[in-house]
């Protein structure tokens, strides 16, 4: 069995990297050999020790320095790197035997989706072994015109890396429960959404196209995470197993 | 007549500070009164001089040292501080006599259009006076998957920041005549691009979806645009004049 290749995937801020450290405690907890690669060259205190670190060959601070560019520049240049050193990474990750690779991609997620060195590193990896959590920022989501503009942005990540995706609402726990409940009822039923949408501005829209946003698949039930509290880590695990062995166990399978 | 706010709005190193300059060069030319405002904290070399800008109240620079960030955390602290000075920034911009204000937002887009400031500044400024330029990079439209990411993504800052939004396919010159045809094509014709798609990729979508797209107003035809040689700027202005006063002259109205 190949190893499988988890993308954490988000806005700046949404929560990625203590997402990634929440889910290996639990892969801890399962048992399942896993390990984490950190892809973001800018990241400074991780939570977790990555196993393959993009550090160890670049840093924003030593980009800065070496192309003589300010934090704007190097994180492009960083970005356009870590496509560079693709294979390498991939020799990396292969000395180690472990099933599931958690990888940690940088901040901004534009620098992984939209410039060619995700493209590149997802297919260096092996596509067919990747799926992408893709983290909803919780306070962005509580607007319907806000959850709906992150609906566009998950699309986006996914017609550009073309592999499937586990939408989250990431730091379920810092709304309320109604909230929670709200964002999760808009994620399953557009016509709520629609409704709710309609209320907040003046926009005259089809329903019709909320429907049909749902049948192409970019409107799936959310689930609510949470890296303090442990929620949803089940249920990611679960997508992650629907998506390889249309749900039998990955103990098992890996066992 | 009051100010009109033109938004140059794109993912990071899509060409929006060029643009800017390049449109501003363009007003001069036409003698439409006009300033400049920066909102990176982030920008280094500015081909033009701002008459506002953001970097006299804080840089990455002063953010990562008062902070103790690095640049990953000083952008998202810099995102954050823009919009806590918005009014300060109004009354700065409303002392010049200018017709029109071209605002040049921070390099990342999801900095602008994702966290608060954004909306914050665009309802400060006044969102019935706005108006976005938003930039297709002309790389990552080059392959039918790129181009229906952007689309997303176009379509997620329109939901975001609720102004009019005018498409540009930035940096032309960089590109093929064919190619700009290729993509100008998918941009105005959705079974032209879904024949292309289905091409790339095998994924099932449906033609349907992409014509109701369209209808909704997801699909216009893209400008092609380049601050280098200064094709498409009459383009924008025309579209400018368009959405605030339905195709009378700019210049007669302010002259």
């Amino acid at each position: 069995m190949e190893q499988i290749f988890v993308y954490f995937i988000g806005t700046a801020g949404s929560g990625k990297t203590h997402l990634t450290k929440a889910f290996s405690d639990y892969l801890d907890f399962k048992k399942v050999s896993h390990i984490i690669v950190n892809l973001d060259p800018g990241a400074e205190e991780l939570p977790y020790e990555p196993d393959v670190d993009v550090r160890e060959h670049f840093t924003l601070d030593t980009i800065m320095e070496k192309y003589k560019v300010g934090p704007n520049g190097a994180q492009i240049i960083g970005a356009d790197l870590v496509g560079t050193i693709a294979d390498d990474l991939k020799d990396d990750i292969e000395l180690y035997d472990a099933k599931i690779v958690l990888v940690d991609t940088p901040g901004q997620m534009e620098l992984f989706t939209l410039r060619r060195s995700g493209e590149v590193i997802v297919r260096c990896f092996g596509r067919e072994n990747g799926v992408m959590v893709y983290l909803f920022d919780p306070v962005v989501s509580k607007t319907p015109s806000g959850f709906i503009s992150l609906v566009f942005m998950a699309s986006s990540a996914v017609f550009r890396l073309n592999i499937p995706q586990i939408l989250v609402l990431a730091k379920a726990d810092v709304l309320e429960e109604r909230e929670v409940e709200t964002i999760v009822r808009w994620s399953s039923d557009p016509e709520e959404l629609y409704s709710d949408l309609t209320l907040e501005s003046e926009k005259a829209l089809s329903l019709d196209l909320f429907l049909m946003l749902k049948d192409i698949g970019l409107f799936r039930p959310l689930i609510p995470v949470s890296s303090m509290t442990g929620q949803g880590m089940d249920d990611i695990y679960d997508g992650i197993q629907e998506i390889f062995y249309g749900g039998e166990d990955l103990e098992k399978i890996f066992g």
